[in-house]
């Protein structure tokens, strides 16, 4: 493939400021050692802050670190910090023995499991080059080491705390993801890519009593079994069936007894869509079959839902997609740059670019060790590949971060040495506008 | 047993005056042989009122005929005239080869399979007896051949076309059937004896479209699924679980093909209850309930209900019971009289007494030959006789007729030499004013 | 109503030996105040065995007391000790404070709400009489004072403890329990009074993964779901209608996180019946149901199905009953002795009495103060008097005791003063045999 | 966009050749105006193949019509005759008024709601021009008028009648429909386009008896609503949710009587899939499902699930959907070729492909006049534009002839002037090995 000058331009700066990756490398595995949960990373924030005040960023910990240089496009880079409640079984030198201790005295074991130490490690190292590289480029650099992304609360959160009130504006939001694919393959998607994700605690109110008197009660299980059951026409029913939407009870609690009708049922109900018409469309749904399904039992007293977990849809920016694939294909190869599959799951990322309809993309890049991954596709077995979230996530760190810190790099530069204007306009998210608070 | 001397009294007027069954039985046979289906009595109603006519009842027909004969009691004794569109499969030389053909020419066989034929006769052959015997007491005798009754709308039908303008009204109701049991034996229950059943078309609306496309449609097949599965929760857990009451749908029909959504459902639901306040209940469940899925679902269109069949509880009047039975038991032998179950089926005789609030009982008498019933039951197999409403049902005309005669004529007589009177407050059914009308 | 010879005799001996009720109603007030959970009912054995020992009673605590007095019969009188997880809210002087702390420092309020209070002291006073009237009756006196009666278990563990090796063997088993009648009035129903309860934990395996990928799973709360809405069909199609039982599922548990489906689901679910077919066939139906659920979601391993507990039907012998009957409208005046209705609950006494094929008996005495009573009865409201089991129930004691003893001794001596022979034939349950294990 | 010298040169030979459209468009009347039900298709084929005899193909009444011309590729053209049972709404001069009554008697007017009768005429016209061109390509062309589409059955009827016995093996099949598009506009897709669908009927057997006695029968409605409500979790738990599949009950029947139980219940159950593992899938555990089900209720005899219609998945060859589209689009403009929807709908035309692994593509063309479509277009209202199969489909006859004509000759000319080889490997479709025969 040939490469445009502008691409040849950016691989010069990127090339001629790439940072040693060894001090980055022992970074990664002290974090990696060192896991904390969502709304705890103490630790892995002094650490990521720390380095980006070394370097002059104008570093304001627990929100961000700024790095103006002079007139251009504003580009912010996002890393996720948290780690996992997930016992380590990796086997690796540096693995976590980290347990977290809450309130109660209960334990946890904790680990990086989704690679956020890669993530965070990547941007520091990225940080390093751009800001050794700032005479090559003008605008503004805005890197973020955000908490609590597996809850799907911590960019809400920041925004909440009055983020752009002490931050610039963003032209363009982006992040970085590491995954299951080959190390050195990076993988991006236009449009939804990943899920928009609602949960809601449902409690569903019957009236209790003694097993042997169904007649003087109103049976909340029963009530709840009904429930579970007609929320499967949701999705075989309402929804179109060529689009994606999930609808998961993922726990029901009730009664202690064999031998008592309890009060209550408690249901966690968690819905996945792609698009915002359905993201309104499903809940309302749902809604509608529980309160119709207490109506039907005579239950004394209205169900009460209500949402605990709102991610947001992730929707790719078109235009940035497109001249950031055709970018990675000129510099890592056509054969290295896949194009993502609409992913199950769900991140919080867009919550940082929506309140300025900042069009942004996140996309992944392969953490898997170039021979295991070869040896599985060769048996037909990349299914069989350790998944981020599973208990033996261990990214081949080296080649990881190499083509990490070179993607995240040649991305921010793309848009930090030209005068492209964002275009506010294509940022899709319509959704907080339609979602009906219940 | 020791009898009474009314007892003693009464057996004498019965034998002093008891009819040649030989006429009777060539009658039964005929009948038996020219069976008539509900609505349809006409060649059985000529018979029967034509007989009284000539015994020197007044006689409207399709009304009733009856006897004055001075002052008394009036008692209203009854039988049922219509047969069942079943095949007959008796064999015997006198069986129904009658075939009932409707407007659109559409045939059936018909056959007195419930012994409605026996009914008749006994009653032609009480009327006889007591006519001659009318030296021995004083009062007004009705005599009813009831058309319809199979579908449970004769006796309303009566009373709405003016039944009681025409005839004196009762001070007692009484009605004689028989069934499988041993002939020469009688039943007798006190209380709640037969169901109350009430019949419901349901019409189940959504909004047809292509079997591929579900999400512009409203699935009125998946609504109707959902309905009768939920309605399993008003037996399972809204009746009290002592009571006795069964909710049925016994016929659902909706779509033609197998690639379209159709736009709606039909089903048709029975409901059996034995008392006035689950009579009011359990409909009102049903409704709920299906109104609840339809709005579950979200269907465009409120669902029907519409009552097709009503049949009120038979609940014998407790003084008249007691009364009967004694006199049964004093006549027959205690081994001959039986405590009867609470029967699943249902009976449209109340209709003719609740009125007026008389007092009303009707029995049953045994209709299987002895030496089959007693074979049966040595081989432990009386649950294997023939029922009611079966191919095979064919009593045992000579015994069944004899006992049949004597147990209503001991009966009417009971009431018409005596100046008891009737306790029209002890009329249970307060169901006419209970029930919602949907 | 006339008395018999007998009563005369019976009466005359309870008269001669009627005990001080003072020193038992202190009694009462003490173990009231001092309640303990099943299998912890040291202090209340301590002082019920410690004074029939001083009776002169053959005492073996844990056991039973025996009182060898000549020829006769052997009578076993039986009273149950344990109290409830109950806060009392009764306000009385005596009012439980105590707390049951468990093995893992969980604090539980504990109460007698059930009476059985009541029952031991009416049990120590009737051994009180008998013993001090022992020249008039020959024959053995058994009392038992037994554990843990509320989870169904203390009779059984007795019997399995050897029982019947340390005590002779009875010929009638009498028991007596205190509810929310009349006090003064009694209640004895023959044949089936209260339901045989079996309860199960079931474990539905399914396949666990994340809330977004329903097609790498196994979801097994909506299997549990669909088992709950199918068990439904048991009471609603399978039993026929005229029987009572009852299938509750009285706890649902599966499942943590929005995010995730889990990998099994425990339901525990009670099933009452009064027949011995019934309470074979529902059983099976229930795993035939839960079975067929797993396989039509393909679960990767069967359900487990465990019973964890046992309640035998409790059947009372007909000529007991009706001998008791008799004893008690002559003694106590038909206005005091209704017939029982069928009661939900369950009893475990039974099981003292099936290893022998003995034939037994346990009736109601009414434990409400008359004026409560009669005033609830006037406006309709006995329905709303505090049950057995409530927080409040507050047993009227001087009146209450008066009549429990009397009643206990009558009915005691009604076998001790007389050869009648007991009719084990007549013993029902044929249920150890019938029943599957699982 | 820039037209290649092959377009080009194609162009120039439709252009060269291109008949006078007149004669067709009152062919296309005529045979709107007398439609033709699947398997009746006489006069349709007896006008279509009688102008390809005149025109000189070697022709075969039900077959197909053929012109060999040299060596080169063979390339099949196919059309679709038959019309649908539906009451046309068009009010078009040429509207049909035709009834068909079939051997009871029963009539069913009838309409070509689908556009087969401008697919026949555009195919008797693109024979026409091919003819007469003969001279600037050389091979073999095949053209095919179709029976019978509309019930999935045609081609495979043709397959097992020996359709290869009779004809040459085509290196290539081509089939062009119309639809609600705009007239003028082209629309092609690569790869699954349209569904696999699979018809079953299911045979529900329960035992029959009187809607009272539940506990005498199996109930087979009870039974088949639970199907139904349990066959919602194949579309919201098995099938992964990205994927298209459609489950839809269209139709169920079962009882007549409301006061019976029926002995059976018949559910006609469609499936959609777009690949063949889920065809494979999705039967199978309809199939468990239904057996499942069954067991529950302990039903006396296995459910009968019989196959009765079967459409292939419609797989479009990429290698040729890619080359038509660039020739589409130099031809007709970018603006003019869509790219297509995946359609819910299904097409037996590959049924005629599949035997030989001939790569095959369908298009197609719309139909709906330009001024209709763009004032929808404007009002935000294309999805209200008549679909096919409604009764008021109305196609602009000329425009869409013209476009249809061109469309087809160019698409048959691409294959017939070049020596480009069919990769018949390419062919997707395993199914016929995978699908499991019930």
């Amino acid at each position: 493939m040939e490469k445009s000058s502008k691409t040849q331009k950016l691989e010069a700066i990127v090339a001629g400021h790439f940072p040693d990756l060894r001090h980055f490398l022992e970074t990664y595995k002290d974090i990696h050692h060192n896991p904390e949960l969502g709304t705890h990373e103490k630790r892995t924030s002094t650490i990521a802050y720390g380095h980006l005040k070394e370097l002059g960023f104008e570093t304001y910990e627990k929100i961000g670190a700024i790095l103006k240089n002079g007139a251009g496009n504003t580009v912010l880079l996002r890393a996720d910090m948290d780690a996992l409640p997930i016992l380590e079984k990796t086997g690796l030198p540096y693995e976590s023995r980290k347990v977290f201790t809450d309130r109660d005295g209960k334990e946890t074991p904790i680990m990086h499991a989704c690679g956020h130490d890669m993530n965070v490690t990547n941007l520091m190292a990225t940080a390093t080059l751009l800001s050794q590289a700032r005479s090559e480029w003008s605008g503004t650099l805005i890197c973020i080491f955000q908490p609590n992304e597996e809850n799907g609360a911590g960019a809400m959160a920041m925004i909440q705390d009055g983020l752009y009130d002490r931050i610039p504006t963003p032209d363009f939001c982006l992040a970085q993801h590491c995954d299951y694919r080959r190390s050195g393959n990076l993988a991006i998607r236009s449009g939804p890519c990943e899920s928009a994700a609602d949960s809601f605690l449902v409690t569903i109110h019957g009236h209790a009593g003694h097993a042997s008197k169904p007649e003087s009660c109103i049976d909340p299980i029963v009530i709840a079994a009904y429930v579970i059951v007609r929320l499967q026409t949701i999705v075989s029913r309402v929804v179109p069936p060529q689009e994606t939407v999930v609808v998961t009870c993922g726990s029901i609690h009730g009664g202690d007894a064999h031998n008592n009708i309890p009060p209550s049922v408690q249901l966690k109900i968690n819905i996945r869509t792609y698009n915002d018409d359905l993201r309104t469309k499903v809940p309302a749904s749902m809604q509608r079959i529980i309160e119709a399904e207490c109506d039907a039992a005579g239950a004394p007293q209205k169900p009460e839902i209500k949402r605990t977990h709102e991610y947001p849809l992730t929707d790719n920016d078109a235009k940035i997609s497109t001249g950031l694939r055709s970018l990675f294909e000129q510099s890592f190869g056509k054969d290295h740059v896949e194009v993502m599959e609409q992913l199950a799951g769900s991140e919080d990322f867009p919550n940082l670019a929506l309140p300025n309809k900042t069009p942004y993309v996140i996309w992944f890049q392969g953490a898997t060790a170039v021979e295991s991954y070869d040896e599985a596709a060769e048996k037909g077995e990349i299914d069989q590949l350790l998944q981020i979230q599973s208990d033996g996530f261990a990214p081949s760190a080296d080649s990881t971060m190499r083509t990490g810190v070179r993607a995240f790099s040649l991305a921010a530069l793309y848009y930090l040495i030209s005068n492209e204007v964002a275009n506010r306009a294509s940022s899709t998210s319509k959704y907080k506008a339609l979602i009906p608070s219940y």
